[in-house]
């Protein structure tokens, strides 16, 4: 027993049956706590300890294991709205027939307040607790993540196709800079660039983006190889793959987070890991669009920092992050056809620093560590399908079912309770989600009427 | 309105937001109700009509939308005490080092009842209301399905390798013929053979085996193709592929269910085909024993019936059905880089009426139908991760975790209602299978220490 608790003061101090630090790597805790002052992780230590600290809440989970908030590195929030709207729909089809015909009719500040707010009580209900962002109106996204708590990075879409939020690329790069600015000093909100992919954003407008990222330190995400007809088509087009390109102008290196890469070279991950650039891997979106698989494996092999995401809700169609690095360590092995590929304290790895590294924030989030904020969450594993406990990263990783968290945290702050979000109003935005099914369905019929005028 | 009705008498009416029948195919009621009388469908009619029934219960779920039970058609119920214990390791290592050894230390009635019960909380809090199973002590399994209240397909493990249960595969064939005739009139318990594969039951007992599927019209369940590396060894050991055998010997045929069946080729296809056997497809445990992946999309375009299956805990971890249809889905279209591959509606008849089809049971479940059982689940759709709902059957197939079952019946019984088990006791179950996990790890000691002793 450490006398100098006694006199020690604590905002909250967490008494979970386990504690998963991830850092160090496949560290099962038990019989201690985690203490929190002023939105940080201050110590771990043994609980007979930790129950002498005087506290303004003493938090008793007997039967959950503490974790690191998990990271979802790529999404587009608002596109909740959407899940379900067109799937089992080839990707091209999906994208021009379906998804764009819609965005442009009804993408607008409310439909991304909407969808946001939809998305964020799933992800946080999932035990995600950081997010990456890439939508039109990102000022809105990051207003209703403010609200709602989550720690995020926001980076705003550069596409030169005409939107509601701007009309071109150039436009895009203004408003988005903008809103850097407003957010310069949110001590949750990251401001960074969300180039959509080399296809749909000109070399013009790469190059000043490049010229930002150096000028700025700004963190820049791009959908990148998402399948090999992006690789084709940019061969055909000029002779070079993606990634080239990206080389070529200076935009690949440590802020550069590159979304899917699929059907990758040798000469490509030599790439990635010489610039130190991150990979950002969605394996339920390239599963349901049929896009392909990122070698995972061999890019971690090759010393290439590996982050995860789900994308957008239409593409998976979760937003659940326990699903997703589930999804990781099963898909790795058949990838490699190696059942050692990934094994589970790997995936998690992934899903907590692999995210933090990727967003430049390794030294804030991703481990429980004391001086990290307290980005926390808890799960349940008291349910029948955890049962019974032989290996307990064993069972969060390929047992879960997404739906064990009871408790969730950021910088100390609340975002869910014995189950119950606490920023987030499910009936407020269940009722208000429930507007848009009928919207898109009169807008279709339209359409078709239109179609059928025609002929 | 329908006069007749006002006399009518039923046991249970049910009232959904929507029916999602299965049959037929793509169908979503809404408006509707099921009538349930004697364990049997006698109805589906507008909601309006149906409430003026005299019946027993009427009960409406206003949330939720009402299935066919599903059909879990390959498992090894007793395994979910190994859940999580050699995961990560390569096949043949994880069966001779792991699970082997823990089988015949541990096998028991014991292990086997309190296994069983944890697999059946587990599989009917995800949906399922029909499981297959193969494993020793059958009997044992036999009893506590009954108990439970499932509807099973038993098929009792033949495999020449002495174990707790029996001797070799001629000690099990005698046993499980015995448990098969005790069990011949029970209406929920069918007893089938599982010889467990090509290279771990004697030819000679194959040829037994062949001779008594025809004379007893028994169903036959077997482990085949499950790797590229089965059917290698096969070649060389014989110069036949595992299929190439079953067909010489008369195994192939409408009662036959062959797990697995990876690696493929056009005339292992025809071959399944023309001779109209079932494919059991388990997607998660060949991804994460990196087995290979089973083509459902070119089986289903051969002719093939097709269903799924969990198998063991051990080895996926999960023992839910809403989980394995989602992944059959995703991975029917990584399979074939086609995003049309497999869309919702055919994934989930593959879980329903692909499962009944296998186990010979397609004119009793596997679709909502007057005149068949009232095998039926419902899940609620108003949670976050399913909203909103702009496709029914797309949000059951891609976005349900696997917790949204609020209530089951078989044969018009309940097993679960309002999300609570009514057949199984959770805490009872969850207190026999705690003490296991100390016993494997005691074990285990003791084999290091006697490792260390020799060195």
């Amino acid at each position: 027993m450490n006398p100098s608790n006694l006199s020690s003061v604590a905002d909250l101090v967490i008494h979970p049956k386990w504690i998963v630090p991830v850092v160090p790597q496949g560290q099962v805790l038990t019989e201690h706590s985690v203490v929190v002052s002023d939105g940080r992780i201050t110590r771990i230590e043994p609980t007979a300890e930790a129950l002498r600290i005087q506290a303004a809440e003493h938090l008793h989970l007997p039967s959950q294991v503490l974790l690191p908030g998990l990271i979802n590195a790529h999404g587009h929030g608002a596109m909740t709205l959407l899940r379900g709207i067109a799937d089992d729909a080839p990707l091209l089809s999906w994208l021009q027939d379906h998804i764009w015909p819609l965005e442009a009719a009804f993408v607008s500040e409310a439909f991304v307040r909407d969808g946001t707010d939809l998305a964020l009580l799933d992800l946080v209900m999932g035990g995600t607790t950081t997010f990456s962002d890439m939508y039109f109106f990102p000022d809105v996204t990051a207003q209703r993540a403010d609200l709602a708590g989550l720690r995020a990075q926001l980076v705003f879409p550069v596409i030169d196709v005409a939107t509601a939020w701007a009309s071109d690329s150039e436009a895009c790069l203004e408003k988005g800079l903008a809103l850097r600015d407003e957010y310069r000093d949110h001590t949750l909100i990251q401001v960074g660039i969300g180039a959509h992919s080399t296809y749909s954003v000109p070399e013009s407008t790469l190059q000043k983006i490049a010229t930002l990222v150096h000028e700025l330190d700004a963190p820049l995400q791009i959908h990148l190889h998402e399948t090999q007809a992006e690789i084709n088509m940019a061969l055909e087009a000029h002779g070079e793959r993606p990634i080239s390109v990206l080389n070529r102008l200076g935009l690949l290196g440590p802020r550069t987070q590159c979304v899917h890469m699929t059907a990758l070279s040798d000469d490509d991950i030599e790439l990635l890991s010489s610039t130190n650039s991150h990979v950002i891997h969605c394996p339920r979106s390239n599963m349901k669009l049929a896009s392909g698989i990122s070698p995972v494996d061999r890019l971690l092999k090759a010393g290439v920092n590996v982050a995860l995401g789900t994308d957008g809700a239409a593409s998976n169609n979760r937003l659940n992050m326990l699903a997703e690095l589930q999804m990781t360590a099963l898909l790795a092995k058949l990838e490699s056809l190696e059942a050692t590929a990934l094994p589970a304290t790997r995936a998690l790895e992934l899903a907590t620093m692999g995210g933090a590294r990727a967003l430049g924030l390794e030294k804030t989030i991703g481990s429980i560590e004391p001086g990290k904020a307290a980005d926390l969450i808890a799960l349940d594993l008291s349910q029948p399908h955890t049962q019974p406990l032989n290996n307990i990263i064993s069972q969060i990783v390929y047992a879960t079912s997404g739906s064990e968290l009871t408790h969730s945290w950021v910088a100390g702050q609340p975002l869910v309770r014995d189950g119950q979000p606490v920023t987030l109003t499910p009936a407020d935005i269940s009722a208000r989600v429930a507007r848009w099914p009928e919207k898109f369905k009169a807008h279709q019929a339209s359409i078709d009427q239109t179609g059928s005028d025609l002929s």
